[in-house]
């Protein structure tokens, strides 16, 4: 491992010089914990705790080097914590390990003054059955057990979202309420196949929803969008590159005049608010204010002719109509 | 709702006497707050304060009868507790409104004396798009977030596993190991359907690991095995009630001897004692005691030579193989 | 059943005087086999012969009926023509009950007369696990198993293709280039739900995309679009029925346009006729054109310098790039 | 391609000598025409005639090295036969092609007098987005269309037929009561991942009900079951190979002995013969030998009491508790 660290350096000095020859800077840092085979059962949650060191070898040298280069964030990617099978795993253990890996990440943040935003990035499955960080619910489940949710945010990606049951738009509006939107993997997979294709964003409904709730955030920063993204194998050619990486920007930039659009409209969020606005006074003001019991509610409602009680629609229809319109006039 | 707690009191005068007579003791209590179109757009996250009322209500009054009827759990189904389209809904609201009606639904609970547990049973959709209540890790990561978590277990049901891309097994896992697991809804699904098809149990590995999950946690009490389960269409003759039972009956019957024999064999729990013993003694011992820090363990790493760090084997076609044996011979 | 045949004449009445007064024509008549009891089994692959006698009466009438109201088309839905365990069911006799069914069709339709295209609607599952008419691809092999292929056409639903795996264009394209593409059920599903749910179309890539292989059919006739969707439960007003349909019908016309403007450009077509150029002339063409063996083809390849044979880019995020653009622009 | 045909000459002067030393014997030959950058686009159906003909050139090598080993049967592997995305893509074609290669392919085994028996092995993604091969019924579709049913069957692989969205034994019957069950490549998935795990077959279910078909269908001869499995990866060490391959054949070797037991029994298949028994007599017996009309059965209908008309249960959950009954006595 001195060898392989005496490489990086060697690297890392030529980027640095890159750097700052091009003023291109760096989103985040991160580490490979599950390409070797070393982490064939994983790295922080290996049951092999000389394993779980050589990983904390490798990401103090990676907050190093990401600190050195002025990252603004760095990555924790799952990789291969999780199980194969649960017949041969120990859950409680392997989670409780995990907590103390990030336990001594934070010390050691603090320790070299590196002062970027450590991520999360959720992903159900792939490389390994079922990985610990399977969406953001578990993430934060997992966070807030052994008291770490204010020190990571989450780096949402789109294919895994979508691996792990849900859309894109439901990760980021979820990471979002809950205060964790960190950083963004822009991609998209194909909902037809169960693994992660990588693909480059093309869909603009994907990235003007994404748009939407980076909007509705006040944007990324520290983080950013990031295309976690190869070209097609048969787009082996220099120039798909090209065409791969305007594909994707073209996407989110018109994913990005859509949402604002939609939102400079106001049809969306009006229709919320009204959608609501029982909340805002009466019983539902008392509601959200914690000031009325079960039992006072249900002596409201049991005078309520129920036949009468009117409900507005949802507008499903009329809405999805209102973002195509949005989408083609941006 | 006056003339239907009336008609329900009847009827559970009825069943009073029905279980003096048979001894039969009452599992659960529940109620029903998204069949009728009351509870089109939610209840407790409804966008209307009034059906959150009438939730209020029906849950306040099904709490009465399942004390009365001394219910040893009560059940909360989220039911249609999520969306149908992001484009209409204020998730935060909602989540908030939700810990809201819990925190309504324990002042209650204390101020009736109700001493039963409260579960909560996820299930990712069906009848709405997304629910809240999606896998265990959302309800926990929601409990977690609103300190709820010491006053509500799990009811964890074979099918809701499987729909929200897990099986049964690390749903009853990850609910054991986090000190949730209630109780069990006990059915199976078919997993190349994508909907809730509620079978009654007949897969013996299935029964087996929930079995072995159940055993280690010590048994469910004061949960049980509820079959909340039907049968098939085609099965519509009084006798395929009895066969719909027995089979689920006898498949867990044979599931508790199958685990049984596995627990007893201690091959299973030995082979993993072993696998993790690295965290018994020096550096492994430190990291579970939280006594060395990344610094010391990059260290400690750095002398490693990776290729001679041989690892164990995760025996995966063993254990399968060790599974097989004791089904056939439990 | 003569009760309900003579029930249904008298509202055929009606219709009859309504669409002579409105203008308004028949696109296809079909009969529900599978809502009833009756049909649990199945209908032609019922295993009670009754059943079968059953559903030829009621198909005997519906092709009269749709004879007798000028329909273009009569549409045969598979419904329960499928199985729930393979446990109990003859998959041959089934499949040969259900040819026996169409020959018996096709003497029928002949002796009253009736030109109108017979379709077949595949769908994968639901209501029971399996149905034969699966996609289709199922519904091809079964046809010319039986000879029947020259008598059926297809009709396609989006929702169906996405839970048979295959996404709208794909069954389109595979209806297409079998010459069996006859009708559309133009709706759209959730490909994170696993059941039909019907949704009004409003996807545009979806609507451009099966524009696209209706435009390359030369159009429809005497097939149509046919919205086989309803609102979301929670688009309960009058109102929404109205915002269902327009959406539906603004975005086949967008998909239209979209789809014109895209043939019109000719860059998706240049760019295939450019990509399958090899097969217009020398070994290319005799392989075309069978005449051409493997020995001989072997013999030229032996001369080949396979790192010399460099072979053009798929392309795909460019193609991509170009089907945003008109339907941005179109 | 000179070259790499003379090194495959010399490992197979080896092979064959080993083969005599042993007594093992060649259940069948292939090529892959898939992993390498020449077949990005597909082979038989890449969009270059000189892919054609090196596939063609390779597929020949590949038939008469299999002859000469004395193989029973030679297997196509669809691989990257299919398509990236229908944008580039000229389906008909490539269907086309793919048909002339099979013809080809024809031609060549009757010139070299191999008799062995060809085989095609669906498979409906991976690597590729969609292969045409997707299911046995794609498959067939294929082959009638083409007139190449005689010449062909079909080798079933457990993996493939669930990502394809069914189960094992419903490709194992498709194929068997249409004539084309040729052989099996004996391992399973994991149906909540989305891609090929091929793991060792350890479920018994799962090798008892594809034994069922199997015995069904008198055997597999010239076929076989092989194993297209590996370990895991984390299941690294030698010994694990013969852990997988133990685990594999006692799992068919009990899925065999339950099988066996059934139909010796007699349990189901007299329980199908019940089921069905109203076709051998009556109308019944009339529908299956095509001498009843639409009109005459419609006619017959008519005189039904409905609700009289009582149906036989389908028994799911009986049978599914012999099946039982069976694994844990066999």
């Amino acid at each position: 491992m001195r060898a392989s660290h005496k490489n990086l350096d060697e690297i890392v000095n030529l980027i640095e010089k890159q750097m700052k020859a091009t003023g291109i800077q760096l989103l985040w840092g991160t580490s490979n914990l599950f390409s070797r085979p070393l982490y064939m059962h994983g790295a922080a949650t290996s049951p092999d705790a000389r394993v779980f060191a050589c990983a904390a070898a490798k990401v103090k040298k990676a907050l190093e080097v990401t600190r050195r280069l002025g990252g603004e964030n760095y990555v924790f990617w799952g990789g291969r914590e999780g199980y194969e099978t649960l017949l041969n795993t120990d859950m409680k253990l392997e989670q409780d390990n995990l907590a103390r890996f990030f336990e001594m990440v934070l010390e050691y943040v603090e320790e070299i003054n590196f002062t970027g935003q450590l991520l999360i990035e959720p992903k159900p499955m792939e490389p390994t059955k079922h990985q610990y960080d399977f969406d953001s619910a578990s993430v934060l489940a997992f966070l807030r057990r052994y008291g770490l949710e204010d020190y990571f945010k989450l780096n949402i990606e789109a294919n895994h979202a979508t691996l792990a049951g849900h859309n894109f738009q439901h990760e980021l509006r979820y990471a979002r309420i809950n205060d964790m939107l960190g950083s963004v993997d822009a991609n998209q997979g194909d909902l037809l196949l169960g693994w992660d294709t990588d693909q480059f964003p093309s869909n603009l409904y994907s990235t003007t929803l994404a748009m939407y709730e980076i909007l509705k955030a006040g944007g990324l920063a520290p983080g950013g969008l990031n295309f976690d993204a190869k070209v097609r194998r048969a787009s082996y050619q220099p120039e798909d590159l090209f065409y791969g990486h305007i594909l994707g920007m073209d996407s989110f930039a018109r994913g990005l005049e859509t949402a604002h659009s939609l939102l400079e409209s106001g049809e969306i969020e009006e229709f919320i608010a009204e959608r609501y606005q029982s909340y805002q006074q009466g019983i539902g003001k008392k509601i959200r204010e914690g000031k009325i019991s079960l039992k006072e509610l249900a002596a409201e409602a049991l005078d309520y002719r129920l036949p009468d009680l009117e409900l507005d629609s949802g507008r499903q229809e009329k809405l999805e109509a209102i973002v195509n319109r949005h989408l083609l006039r941006a």
